[in-house]
């Protein structure tokens, strides 16, 4: 299960590590931007070897399983947009903004759906532990977020920083997937702009 | 894909439908448990088949592929729930039941996920039809309980019908993603509980 065992040796020995490095980078490079315009289909890891002109066996020596190909692209992906540099601005309005730009990249929001959707089924330990690991650090950036604002008063410390985080998170990923199914019936960045106007700021002091 | 090539009339010819409908059902009921009791993996509907004690003819014979089964179990499990008789009493309210609901049935939440995974992606036309459906149903049957709100002054009027039912559902699918992945750090019935006191009622007169 996702165990690199038979990542040949031969195709990257120590001494060729950065260009290992850098060959590697440059087809996640590659895999994303088919991903992103084409959308990820049911294809096994030797017809996106075709696509992206590599023998089967190099693809595997980076990427051992389809998994791991898959989490590697929108983890490049999130990193490329700046995602994973650091909390957001505002607990929502990161969310929304993601929203905007996710409409110009649906292969890239079908990737995220079909992964969360094997997270949460078995047989893809590296996806699910991919899942679990972003959730919390997300889930923490945005509280310390929440914290901050309810600090500054914009936010009703009354509210549980921790459930607000996760409710957050939570409308955003499945405001994506009714978005994906139906995008003219849909608008994701609005549904999310409405949760960030239902945050109430503290309460006036007296009422 | 998805069509009943081998269907198999044999199986269950005319005169036999009422016994025909009985046996699927029978079949429905008994994958459902399963489903519930030990989660959806990626088996194939041979092994379905083994499990539940007919020959993989018979079950082609009633849902020519698994993604026919999955989903058609999915739709049993919400029949049987009562989920799909009409809308929820309140519009988050009803979400919030089902979160503490599915905390019993943490398989049947897997297969939803797995489902809308499938449903997002390419290659799973029936699954995507259902999920397309159900989320255009379920928003018009929220929109409708949002403007009886308003009308009744539960609810402010000021805020979109469409928009907050979609993010009802989006907030009550996307919790239970991360609810599966790490259920002792989240708590999906609390997060809805969240939105739901989100929800502003009218502004006073005169405020």
């Amino acid at each position: 299960m996702g165990g690199p065992e038979d990542a040949g040796d031969d195709a990257a020995p120590r001494r060729g590590y950065a260009k290992g490095a850098a060959r590697r980078a440059q087809i996640l490079d590659q895999v994303l931007r088919m991903v992103a315009e084409h959308g990820v289909d049911a294809s096994s890891l030797r017809s996106v070897a075709d696509a992206v002109g590599v023998s089967h066996a190099t693809l595997r020596h980076y990427f051992p399983t389809r998994d791991d190909l898959l989490v590697a692209v929108y983890h490049e992906h999130e990193v490329q947009r700046g995602d994973a540099g650091g909390p957001p601005s505002s607990v929502v309005g990161g969310m929304r903004k993601s929203a905007v730009l996710n409409r110009e990249v649906p292969g890239l929001v079908q990737l995220y759906t079909t992964l969360a959707g094997d997270a949460a089924g078995e047989g893809h330990p590296v996806t699910r532990e991919f899942f679990r690991e972003r959730f919390t650090r997300l889930r923490a950036e945005l509280s310390e977020q929440v914290r901050a604002d309810q600090e500054a008063g914009r936010i009703d410390p009354a509210v549980d920083a921790g459930d607000l985080a996760a409710l957050a998170i939570a409308a955003s990923d499945g405001i994506q997937v009714q978005w994906l199914l139906d995008p003219d019936a849909v608008d994701g960045a609005r549904v999310l702009e409405l949760l960030e106007r239902l945050v109430p700021p503290p309460a006036e002091p007296g009422s």
